[in-house]
């Protein structure tokens, strides 16, 4: 694929985002599975149903710049869940697979909240205005998720997690 | 390996950002070469000079905690450090080159901001306040980097890619 624009290039990141919320959405349910404390369990599953909403976003912002909606391979999000799973993997006890789950999930959080934000930079200089929106409410979805992560952690899940031995 | 304690989790974690800091390395001359603006040259280069002193920072970690300074891979950062080259290969225009090589640096710093975030919760948690303290210096390095290359994109790059046609 060759990129000659910022058209362009705003087009691959998209399909690069498209890409990763999908494989997100394969991986969630084996992290809610995992998880032990019911506050985790009831964000990552909150996470879940927001990352069909994005999906469906970033659909819209397809149709809006005329292309058709497709994803492309992402080695970064293929690389943070491949070591998220193995992360998980790892740990036996379930207190510090807690940890462990919020510490993977931040991680890709952050990789969206990056993409997110320079996607609606490159959409607002393009004149997107409308898909700038768009991504404007996932990144908002993202951010709230990562904080709600951080509360989760600090409330009780590292604390608990400090007794296993 | 087996990661039974949070004290294992802390390690398996900063072993895992030490591999990704050397692989950081031995990525930023590339991106240095391949970057047109001169801001952005400056800034990588700049960072490529924090990386290594940030690499020096674990290192000291690792002997506050009294384990051998050793990385493990780490799938994530390699996948966005795959990605990162792979975008580069796509774009010819040098100043569209210039918006991708932002975006692409702004996913490896995500990457750090939020395992350095997680590592300094952890080290507090379990009294590695020394620790604590030399990982908050990594991580205001990479926020800083981060802020700056937001800076650059808005000030010029940004604007000198919407010219390519």
């Amino acid at each position: 694929m060759s990129v000659k624009t910022m058209e362009d290039l705003f087009v691959a990141t998209l399909k690069d985002i498209y890409y990763a919320e999908k494989q997100i959405l394969k991986a969630l349910p084996g992290m809610i599975s995992k998880a032990d404390n019911a506050d985790l369990k009831k964000a990552l599953e909150t996470h879940l149903g927001e990352t069909e909403g994005q999906v469906e976003r970033i659909e819209k912002v397809f149709k809006l710049v005329e292309v058709p909606a497709r994803g492309k391979k992402c080695d970064a999000i293929e690389g943070i869940i491949d070591e998220a799973k193995e992360h998980m993997s790892e740990i036996k006890d379930e207190r510090v697979l807690d940890a462990g789950i919020i510490s993977s999930a931040q991680a890709v959080e952050h990789y969206e909240i990056c993409r997110y934000g320079t996607l609606i930079e490159w959409a607002n200089d393009l004149g997107h205005s409308e898909a700038a929106k768009l991504l404007e409410q996932n990144l908002k979805e993202e951010r709230h998720a990562d904080t709600l992560l951080t509360e989760i952690a600090r409330g009780s899940v590292n604390k608990d997690a400090q007794q296993a031995a």
